[in-house]
């Protein structure tokens, strides 16, 4: 039973450490059945950080609008950006203000490295705004994630 | 009757440039009469900036929270940051997340330069979201206000 | 035969735009044998960028310091970080101003994604510092390349 | 007599504080007679920051490049920045990779207030580089000179 306050699940700003990957679970992301996300950096000074996305096939992220730049490096299956195929080893940085929604993956789930430089503005079916979504929100559900997990699974630290 | 692109007010992004701040008129702050700013440069990268934005005595500005961090250096008259009184000299760092709004200036105008790193968002008396407002949209107001000066003002022009 | 000036093979600061790891050839990065990267974009606003570095089996790179800070997300082979073993999925956030040199991959070559955020400094065998190095150098080195691939091999081109 | 650990002069990284200019003695620009400094804010993210330089009349600085961006608000005094003359509410944006140096101030010390985006590249009299200068090693010469002065002077803390 650990009485030590372990450390975060990603790194908090500007401070030395590692993350693995495989160490943290998908995290649902909220509002969008079928996309999942491991945040492994928060930069507090844009609300911005590092995190990879993935995206089951068929599913349609929503309208949505960055404020700042997000950069991908795209790491499996194929996404399209604009008119063009992104595949695995394509980079991509998109300057912020463009309203857009993705297109669903086709066949393969997707898995993106993100890098984002700022919140999003998320829009409802009718076109107003919903919630604004920033790394900091993202970083406080992946903490609660891990915590209900670790609280409602008792037998796998006995 | 220039027919040449005049250019931006403004700095846009990362390319060398000069602007005084004396060319520029107070534009007014949306929703906040006796508050205005001028712009003088845009960060894309983050939808930040930097601009220099004056407060008349017994101004309040609304509750807002800052998604990135806010520097500024504090210009003319005094500021109550928190607790504390910023005078001319005084730096200010500000770690984002933080829902708060300014206590109004007393007796004096204050003319405070920001560096932000990233949009703000706005509340509304009953404390629910209002506008999320960043460089961008600034960049657009400052734009827009210069223009109109420019063309309702015919005589100055002969 | 091109008349019209070609796009940089890599992002030039905050424009949007797409670019393919497989499009651009590996880059031997100056004064380390078997090690060769690809730039993806270059900041201006930090001198730093976004590059895949690949590091063959027995090669130790050269003690060196980062002004600022260094992201990798490790995609290929594993790397020694300090006492940790970094495989594909980790990622580490390094701050600046640490002097170092990495130990050598064993036995398998090591591809790694690096967002820097500054220059590095390089030091000589004897410990003087040596050259210093940021993405605007390797931007240049990698165009440089790329010119004189295209300009050595002419019968590719028929 | 104190012991607990006084906070830096500086603001270090991205942490919440405040910072008096008129707390902090002016700290003697390293190899620049006539040129002194205050460091308001130390960047690790890009070795760069935010912070005051004071240039007495006659000064001529050193050939430099800055590796990063670097941004002006001036606050006292004319410079001439190119062929511009800056005065106190000029704002300039200097992209990095520019070696220059900048024209002495006439006849009346000049104060701005500088943002850098990373170290600059001290050049000597005959061309070849010289030191590199960062926000973090202006933080240690301020740090320093603080202590040598609370040290030196017994009487002052009587």
């Amino acid at each position: 039973m650990a009485t030590t306050r372990p450390q975060k699940s990603y790194i908090d700003g500007p401070a030395s450490g590692i993350r693995n990957a495989d160490d943290i679970p998908w995290i649902p992301f909220p509002g969008i059945e079928g996309s999942h996300f491991k945040l492994l950096r928060l930069d507090r000074e844009t609300d911005g950080g590092i995190f990879l996305l993935k995206i089951q096939p068929g599913v349609r992220g929503p309208m949505h609008k960055h404020f700042g730049s997000v950069e991908y490096f795209h790491l499996k299956g194929t996404l399209k950006f604009g008119k063009v195929l992104l595949g695995p080893g394509s980079y991509a940085y998109e300057l912020g203000g463009f309203k857009h929604s993705e297109d669903p993956p086709e066949t393969e789930e997707t898995i993106t490295l993100f890098i984002s430089h700022g919140p999003l503005q998320a829009y409802l079916p009718d076109g107003s705004p919903g919630k604004v979504l920033g790394a900091s929100a993202m970083a406080k559900l992946q903490e609660r994630y891990l915590l209900e997990q670790a609280t409602s699974a008792p037998a796998s630290e006995a």
